[in-house]
């Protein structure tokens, strides 16, 4: 009875992890800020990796969400931030075919400023880590190397999701 | 060299279509209105479904937020409207292992109203299809029939995904 007590409060305290937890803003990443309110921020795109079981939202600041609507996003312009939000690939409970977004992974983010990040080609890159957000520190370098790839789409992965026009 | 031309034409074409396409404000369904603005609406979790290839993005008013991400859920409050945004579960170019959200398949409408929807567990429903949001006219019991095995999470499917606290 008293395991099951603890196993009902370990549980509560899972859950509650959910509203969470950071109780300043996290520390900043190479003199990049955490993008204050990015919570609420609206849609860009969704994407799904199978190589890493990963489900992701893409957000942007309001910069980005009027450049990715009307389909300006080669180059995005400056002001931009990207943010992608990164969650292990769960079973839904109530529907088999079903997987939604888990445990918060990390959250992931490119700031466009072509004056200011000319060293890393116009994009300033930042990661958090898990839940409480802890400071990826392992540079910029970590991110480039895969983005390399798509330097001709603006360095960016995402394909803006069509939307139907705001009315 | 005309076919090529006809071939970019329609390429353009559907392009823009991304940007697209409601001159007015879609047409009401069961007197449910069309949701304004909830195009820059925050997310509130992602889902994947495989078995009819799916990628959404759950998003919600300010009243479905509140509720989402402080685990107030069941029931939702009154006010609260849910969003679903389904896309076609499409192959990201330059990620192999990556899919993201292609066509747009249908929006899909939760609005919470216990005194209004009486007849309908408390919630208006309404669905709109695809980048020119046609309404779908075949009733709520077509929601209803899926959603009724979660008729003891207040009828929502969703859970809301886990996002640090907002500083």
């Amino acid at each position: 009875m008293r395991h099951r007590k603890i196993l009902i409060a370990s549980l509560l305290a899972g859950t509650s992890s959910i509203v969470n937890a950071v109780d300043k803003s996290p520390t900043p990443i190479d003199g990049i800020s955490y993008p204050s309110g990015w919570q609420k921020w609206a849609s860009i795109s969704v994407s799904h990796r199978t190589d890493n079981n990963t489900l992701r939202v893409i957000l942007g600041n309001q910069i980005a969400v009027k450049a990715a609507r009307s389909g300006k996003t080669n180059p995005w312009p400056d002001g931009t931030i990207l943010g992608k939000v990164v969650w292990k690939d769960t079973k839904l409970e109530n529907w088999k075919a079903a997987t939604t977004s888990g445990e918060l992974v990390h959250t992931e983010f490119m700031l466009k400023d072509t004056k200011k990040y000319t060293e890393t080609y116009g994009w300033g890159w930042a990661r958090w880590i898990g839940i409480n957000q802890k400071p990826f520190n392992k540079g910029a370098q970590v991110c480039t190397s895969c983005h390399t790839r798509v330097k001709n789409r603006d360095w960016v992965f995402t394909n803006p999701a069509p939307f139907p026009k705001m009315k």
